[in-house]
């Protein structure tokens, strides 16, 4: 799969810390300098200036319980290509499962699957992925389906890097969750991907808790199963948690306007625009992908490669210009990409 | 609309602090006298012993992260009799519209609330109160419907106790709340009710903020309006937090198993159910309006008049009995209902 551009719409890749209360003026003594060395993997420039001064003037100015900032997953914490971590899990699934389904090896899409046909599976439709998203994370119940999930990521390994995916975190954004809830913020992910998936593993990897992973989800049902009640996975859309979704979920599952925002595509705007519609300060950032040594590139902004996993389209470009959001260069801003 | 005793769903009635970090050996020095002296309302007796034997074991037990207590809202933490104060508010939003909606005085439902004729609204059907409720409730901005509860809530008063709604808080169930909280757990609010009605005034009456509010909800859509974002709510369901819905609610919006959960109605059933299916000590407890002098009496459990609004059957009792959960009786268990 190691080159897999997949063709895919966050909409159907489902799958794909509390913040210790700080007074209003605990870290008002906190020195510039001291705040700098919060960030030791940015290179000193505007994209970190841009975080400093975000916090220095919020922590003067708003009660640490409005303080929420809203991070974007895949290609914004951590890596997404060649292809979404969680479609990656789908697609491994099916061969996981293919003894069960002996129907699947003369039936598309799980006929290319099973193939491993990678171009095929490129071109996969919405209706393709759904079967595939279906068929692998729906019809158990939530507390196995997290199993599946943890016991997978516990093995699999990126295809480039050789790394559990887990450990393909970009230690900058790290840095920056960490900084923020130094500060009293309360950090949220806000993922087009699956919310239980990505409930699994975000309290160890970015130090937050369930509850503050807002993502797609897919109904569930309760039932009771031998005299207790479990809440079973239905292969069925509820909740899509990208694009306007993102500034949906956001009021859905928080309630409040973020001060800061994170992303790194056009599933992102809505929540940028959202955040920055507020009063007063609010940091609306995006990474852009630029560095095909360290990670890869890809936009088609800024005459990149386009892809269409984790698009950033010249029209995103123009709108980040156009409202003074801050874009990332991962490789003039960065320092180092992943944690070691 | 004094003895209203309205037919309603709770389904199609949508509208119907942070805790501080604690160490899990930080409250092991309590005494049982400190303890005892944070329920101030409760007489002794085997609920409030409930509460406290449930708190000593649970911290030495649990870390704080994964201390989680949900309370259901009408008729657990405030009074639900004679009609769920969400449905008041409809009601009375109802002739507050007229005046752009001439069509309404010739037309049902709208005729009926508009006449204050309370046989006819008594016999609402669903689907009258889908009407009602989406004419009152949906069409505007997110927002604008909060400026809109928020003046109504500081106005309005209780048929009977000529009391603002807000202050017919039970004084016993906060102190449960603050108990909880000083003893490391966050406090969720799980109800019935229309979550972005309830959130209006949470943080201030409750000390529970907005993202630990879970409810029912009305689907939202984003929109560019002269040029600034508006979640716009539409007059369509979207969550159904009642039911089997509090079970699906409560790991959509927490993830975590609650430790303790409090209800007094059969729509909080599978609440409790899937809370005591976790390991270990867990609190169950419902609510018994069994006090016609300072409140409501109404079951139709344990023989008290039967109602439609907040229904206690004899299925729940059982169940409660069987499982082991606690019925609290208002008339026996609590000093004082009110605040002062």
């Amino acid at each position: 799969m190691s080159n897999l551009n997949v063709t895919m719409s966050r909409r159907l890749v489902l799958a794909a810390a509390t913040a210790a209360p700080v007074l209003l003026s605990a870290t008002s003594n906190s020195t510039a300098q001291e705040a700098a060395q919060s960030l030791p993997s940015w290179n000193d420039g505007p994209a970190k200036q841009a975080i400093l001064d975000f916090v220095r003037t919020i922590v003067s100015q708003v009660p640490p319980e409005d303080r929420i900032a809203t991070f974007d997953q895949d290609g914004t914490l951590w890596v997404e290509h060649p292809v979404y971590t969680q479609a990656m899990f789908a697609l491994e699934r099916v061969h996981t499962l293919a003894s069960q389904h002996p129907e699947w090896k003369d039936h598309e899409p799980f006929k290319a699957v099973l193939a491993n046909d990678e171009a095929a599976i490129a071109k996969f439709s919405e209706r393709d992925w759904a079967e595939v998203v279906f068929a692998t994370h729906a019809g158990i119940s939530q507390a196995d389906f997290q199993d599946i999930v943890r016991q997978w990521l516990g093995t699999a390994k990126h295809p480039r890097f050789k790394r559990p995916y887990t450990e393909l975190v970009y230690q900058p954004m790290r840095e920056v969750m960490d900084y923020l809830r130094a500060n009293g913020f309360k950090t949220y992910i806000v993922t087009g991907g699956g919310q239980d998936f990505v409930r699994t593993y975000a309290q160890r990897v970015y130090g937050v808790p369930p509850e503050q992973v807002v993502g797609s989800s897919i109904a569930t049902t309760y039932e009771i199963k031998n005299g207790k009640p479990e809440l079973m996975r239905l292969p069925k859309l509820f909740f899509d948690d990208d694009h306007a979704g993102k500034a949906i979920g956001i009021d859905l599952f928080i309630g409040k306007r973020p001060y800061a925002a994170f992303g790194n595509s056009t599933g992102d705007r809505e929540m940028l625009e959202w955040t920055g519609a507020g009063e007063g300060a609010r940091l609306k950032m995006l990474v852009h992908h630029d560095d095909a040594e360290r990670e890869y590139a890809y936009g088609p902004a800024g005459g990149l490669p386009d892809t269409k996993v984790g698009t950033f389209d010249q029209s995103l470009l123009d709108e980040a210009n156009a409202k003074g959001w801050v874009v990332i260069s991962m490789k003039n801003d960065w320092k180092r990409v992943f944690g070691s």
